[in-house]
């Protein structure tokens, strides 16, 4: 969706890498109208286009596609593709027709361009996994690549929301990073009940007086069904407000 | 889905002559279990495979895939397709969730076989539309190709649930096929009025007691959204049961 930062930074790395010198990369940069709900930032999310396109130059991308909504939906679009397990709790919960947009969008991009290889980043860790199982279930030749999150210094994982925080919001954002090491600290020590670890996270994130959690879940990494006992592989992940500014982050357990 | 026909044999004879000598012509057989209602006739449906086999070898098939459920639809199976205009109404009112199994199916198979084009037949003609529209939206990089019904010498279109018919359904089931002609010929003498020409169709079908209308109707060919006048280029399709077999018929007026 544009607005580039250092963790998209990671991610061309990496294309770039896999690529080799006689690749391609190619970066879409596309504000997805289809992935945004109606009382959702679509109209304010940033676009600074000529930055993301030097930082493109910069990084050695060979195309960078850039359609308008016009030309990605036209007149009388009307298909759309539907994962129904992976998808429908936590954002898949809290965003309705979310991650409809999100397949739409992310399968017309594999059949535009074409790839053999693709990567996401980690941070969206239930869009990785709703988008592993469309691969598989639709067949689509394409090797999904999952990058891990870049983070501030001070645990806060990068996202192009974070621009959107206030002063004092950006101040208390790190708690959510925290929360969740603290969390898996319990669980070395061998608290695994879902129950006690979740309280463990909710304690500490209501230690910042302008967090409002949307949701905690301790999730079978691959189906993101909640489980009650948390064992290695299963991922923490979490959502919470500061102000109108909807933060995610998320840990696999090990 | 196999249980070929001459209606089949015509669309791999087309395949071979658009493939060249130097392409490769596949064929798919898999009766798909997802776009079949619960109490259709999933189980019943003729599955006579080496016939179909021997007549592909004949027709110089270079791949028949013949795959089983489990490997189309593998544990946890979670991602569909559904289009949302063109596979609304007809059969898709009467069968719901059909056109979203086709949908599903027919991408699964893209991904596979990765076609340059793909020939269906104009019979469904539903099923080809809301296929081409699925093909627009989700930037396909397929050619589709839709060939003509091939027709029983008294008028039946050719389709593999032709042989659940009983003797007396099967002599009265040509009567679809003389109640279109009966309208385009009464369009063509001046009857512009859908409603008009769609007694004509009714009271035609009215004649053979065995026969149970299911829909009858003048759409937009593109869209297959309901006209009320019909114009050079709409379609008149419809679907009649003779006894638990639905049968369905089409034409596009010009």
């Amino acid at each position: 969706m544009g607005a580039l930062h250092e963790g998209h930074a990671a991610l061309i790395r990496r294309a770039r890498r896999k690529a080799g010198p006689s690749g391609n990369v190619v970066v879409s940069i596309f504000v997805n109208p289809t992935q945004f709900g109606p009382k959702e930032d679509f109209s304010r999310y940033p676009r600074p286009f000529s930055a993301d396109r030097d930082l493109c130059a910069r990084l050695g991308v060979d195309i960078l596609f850039h359609p308008d909504a016009a030309a990605m939906y036209p007149t009388g679009f009307s298909t759309y593709v539907q994962e129904e397990e992976v998808g429908m709790g936590l954002c898949g919960g809290s965003r309705p027709g979310h991650f409809r947009g999100v397949c739409t969008v992310v399968l017309k991009l594999f059949h535009i361009v074409q790839p053999d290889a693709a990567i996401f980043g980690l941070k969206d860790f239930q869009q990785c996994m709703v988008l592993q199982r469309m691969v598989r279930d639709l067949n689509l030749p394409v090797q999904m690549i999952f990058a891990p999150t870049v983070r501030e210094s001070d645990g806060l994982a990068l996202s192009s929301r974070n621009q959107y925080l206030s002063a004092p919001e950006r101040a208390q954002a790190p708690i959510l990073r925290a929360a969740i090491l603290e969390a898996r600290k319990a669980w070395r020590g061998g608290v695994t009940a879902a129950r006690s670890l979740l309280s463990v996270v909710q304690k500490r994130i209501a230690a910042a007086p302008l967090a409002r959690t949307d949701y905690i879940a301790f999730v079978d990494a691959a189906t993101l069904q909640p489980v009650t006992t948390v064992r290695s592989g299963d991922a923490l992940a979490l959502a919470v407000f500061f102000g109108k500014t909807r933060l995610i982050d998320n840990l696999i357990f090990s």
